[in-house]
């Protein structure tokens, strides 16, 4: 598991540090992301109101920036239910 | 990332499905998942205070079990922790 780990943060660090602060994903760099490594597990990521949803939805201080954990939470909810357990 | 979510998840229920409920983990469960898979991330994990405090600081309704978004969120202060950002 420790590998998978490393491979998600490491993933996140290269997406978040495109600009501005390396340690959190802006809109744009969230976009990039969402649309070249998942692919299968969100769909039409390409639609601006899709990620904007997605966005809004992530970011519990609205700062504009998606935190590793705010992030993580995101991704905990797409391998739940792709995964087939209950919310 | 899919191949990385895909591998915790499955992970996760090979570990669950050896009793009882195969979508959530037991103690016995969570200890040996925690010992095999994350032996650098948890020290000490085959200490049973160790795993006694990770399970009960996780397990917010307190039934002894662990569902999947329930050691999510370990996994995510682990990585957040391993991976230099802020909490």
């Amino acid at each position: 598991m420790e590998s998978a780990i490393n491979v998600l943060v490491a993933q996140f660090k290269t997406f978040a540090s495109k600009d501005g602060s390396s340690h959190t994903l802006s809109k744009e760099e969230f976009q990039t992301l969402v649309v070249s490594q998942l692919p299968n597990l969100v769909k039409n990521a390409s639609d601006p109101a899709v990620i904007d949803n997605l966005m809004s939805s992530l970011d519990e201080n609205n700062d504009g920036e998606l935190t590793f954990q705010e992030f993580w939470q995101l991704i905990g909810k797409l391998a739940s239910t792709h995964g087939g357990f209950s919310q």
